[in-house]
């Protein structure tokens, strides 16, 4: 197709809330995504992709009515105002407003989540599928909200999950999961919330507001930014007595070992089966987790996580870094029925999702990336002009026959020029060959770092770069 | 967000044209992308993403006016039909139809490439790129094509650019990235046909029509798919005479070495410059390939390439499998301002892009995908209950301590069952630890291809599965 470089040039522009990654960012990126579907790959889970534009009626009211608000819709295309000269939208239409108009002109929108999406998959698949299914998908998703720091419209999401078992191994395996990422990413002081919501709805039933389950998993959830009072405020606004809270407060601040939790919580539920069910579940992942491998993560029965509207009917995780102020970094659950808002009932699933953009930001503030290659070039070759060309080339050649990453500078340019994109592209090492190189079959290298120059016969050059 | 599972099931369903990609087809495409970025990362092009959606004004005018009708728009957020009170769009608008309406209540698209977006980030960062700047781009795009066997309308493109240098050091490595990425890739029967446009400027001026090159680009890049006789009719209907298109194939269908090609049009481009040039242009960018490692790529200077509508001004790309009848797996060219519509002129640039789509079925017809690995998990641990599970639950840590991928089944259910689960998901091997083996510290391993079964200890197991 061609640019039609005859329209007047135009300032460009991003749309806001989206972002450009430049190679340094994206090096950074890319290695946090690696080290993602490594762990994920290790423990059994495989890839999938959905499109990012899904029909519009497959997301509305999965997300409550603020959420369908967010969800961006594509244009029909071609003429959507008309269909075989009939207008599909009329100037009363037009009167009843966004509401009415939208559904008729934008059939298909991007996703909100790989949540939904992926129920659609699992429904519209199932013959082909082998459950339990184990899949994780990275890919970006888009949200109407309001840009600001650290929130985007467009953004990637890292979902790992299991559909068709109730097997509690893979909560177990999802600390482990979570465990090993983060130390690989550099991590060392974090910890792993988890909870359960049946133990919630324990704690809904021993003060008597069973029927207020979700505004109390709602006002904890709010515990970290509001505070007690807050909370307290909040629960009586939504109809709870302050004994209630009270006794509410009596049971999510007490402090201990989690097998200190577990054993005063046995004794409080004592008249509340879920509560009781919660605990089993809980006392069963920590014990199945005792034989997964550990690194850094802090395991920590949180009794003041709540994971407030999600879907989640048992196990749920929150992952927050212990020294640095940024919320949570990964989160999780299970939920009981992934897909029968698309016509198949009774399979249980859990997941869990890494924040990278977060997760990115830690590192950063950490200096994590310290370890990591900046550059995706080990060697750049000096460029000298058409004399030595030949050699110069022919050692590139070499060189990237051996799998180095190696590039020569492309033009026969002053040596500081093509020092200085060395530096700028964080390229660690540059290979000199002049006329005493080439007539003696030797490689002057230079590290860039530390300037110093070393001159080496092929072996020796070898022995140093190949990896 | 929660699911609301009240509402009505629904029978789910994709956007034509878009796709979902199960693992053992995401396993298959996440290799061939991982085989052309490494090789991408060898020759030193850097990693970039822009996002999904750009401005609506930045893509249109850049694809031709059929190309902005398959722009994807984005419905603005929140109330696009008024602001503030005050109606955006009014009846009589709409009387003025799409063309009036889309950009009032859709600021934002879908992007339609990656050169486009390119070009815009070349622009938007010029300050923070090291010049040559060498990119690649592995992301999806979204065209409003009518969708048919092998067009989907989201698909994505693996582009890899170098703007900022004229050198054609780039187009020689170009042809050694087809050739090394195609290869590894199990390719052994290829052809990587270059020209130049300028030798097609060459054509046009020796046969008299050089105001009419773009017919005469348009026309030959027809010839594999209407013959001979299709172009020269359509070049009568665009206004050559008989004589000049007789000429035109006198030159173009000769056939011989790339250097007896040369040789021949050295001679009839004796009185064109420009033709000359791009003569001279071929022959260092074939004299530069001398230099490259090699291996399966058949190098041909095709005298009737053309690249019809695209933007390129020097060397052009093209590359067919020999045994398989799909057109091009990749392309690509040099062109000579990149940004010029975003402001900066005078930056040269040259690109390739593949086709991972066409690549897929190549591999596929081929049976290519033999040699790859078809499943995330080498190991699958049968369960078979609460007994032996501790036993289960510490080899499985150990293998993955040792970064085998390996999982258990989570459910103690029939036996069978579980292998055929690790047959659905072409796990190779599974390992059976019963009381026996718990008892002796042993581990029986079943090869699932074979169906044969090996008892061993742990140094032999760890011998035989870590890579």
């Amino acid at each position: 197709m061609p640019l039609n470089l005859k329209i007047m040039s135009q300032k460009p522009a991003l749309p806001k809330g989206t972002r450009d990654f430049l190679p340094s960012v994206m090096i950074r990126r890319e290695y946090i995504f690696s080290v993602i579907k490594e762990v994920f790959k290790k423990y059994g889970y495989q890839p999938i992709e959905t499109p990012a534009v899904e029909l519009l009626s497959v997301l509305t009211g999965k997300y409550g009515e603020e959420g369908d608000k967010l969800i961006f819709k594509i244009l029909n295309s071609g003429n959507y105002l008309s269909k075989r000269g009939k207008a599909l939208v009329t100037a009363e239409d037009l009167e009843k407003g966004e509401r009415y108009m939208t559904p008729v002109i934008a059939e298909k929108a991007l996703r909100y989540d790989l949540t939904v999406p992926f129920a659609r998959f699992v429904v519209m698949h199932q013959n082909d599928l082998n459950f339990p299914f184990k899949r994780y998908q990275i890919q970006p998703v888009w949200r109407a909200d309001r840009p600001q720091k650290g929130r985007y419209r467009e953004f990637y999401q890292c979902d790992a999950d299991v559909v068709g078992s109730d097997s509690l191994i893979s909560e177990a395996e999802f600390l482990a999961i979570y465990d090993e990422v983060l130390s690989r990413l550099g991590l060392t002081e974090f910890t792993v919330m988890l909870s359960n919501r049946k133990v919630l709805n324990g704690f809904s039933e021993v003060i008597g507001a069973e029927d207020k389950f979700t505004s109390i998993c709602i006002a904890i959830d709010k515990l970290d930014k509001i505070g007690e009072e807050g909370v307290a405020k909040e629960l009586q606004e939504r109809g709870l007595e302050n004994s209630q809270t009270e006794q509410l407060f009596g049971m999510i601040t007490f402090e201990g070992t989690n097998e200190e939790k577990l054993t005063f919580l046995q004794e409080k539920f004592a008249d509340s089966e879920i509560g009781k069910k919660g605990l089993a579940e809980m006392r069963e992942v920590l014990d199945l987790h005792t034989y997964m491998p550990k690194y850094n993560a802090a395991i920590d029965f949180s009794l003041t996580l709540a994971r407030g509207l999600d879907y989640y009917t048992g196990t749920i995780f929150e992952v927050g870094v212990d020294n640095v102020k940024i919320g949570s970094i990964a989160s999780g659950g299970r939920y009981d029925d992934l897909t029968g808002v698309f016509g198949k009932s009774g399979l249980s699933g859990v997941g869990i999702s890494f924040g990278a953009d977060r997760i990115y930001d830690v590192m950063q503030e950490l200096n994590l990336f310290d370890e990591v290659q900046r550059s995706v070039t080990n060697l750049l070759i000096v460029n000298f002009g058409s004399k030595t060309l030949p050699y110069a080339l022919q050692t590139l050649s070499k060189l990237r026959e051996q799998g180095i990453s190696a590039e020569i500078y492309p033009e026969d340019v002053k040596m500081k020029k093509q020092f200085t994109y060395a530096d700028k592209k964080e390229i660690p090492f540059t290979v000199i060959l002049g006329d005493e190189e080439m007539e003696e079959n030797k490689y002057t290298i230079k590290d860039m770092a530390s300037g110093e120059q070393e001159t080496m016969d092929w072996e020796e050059l070898l022995h140093r770069f190949r990896k």
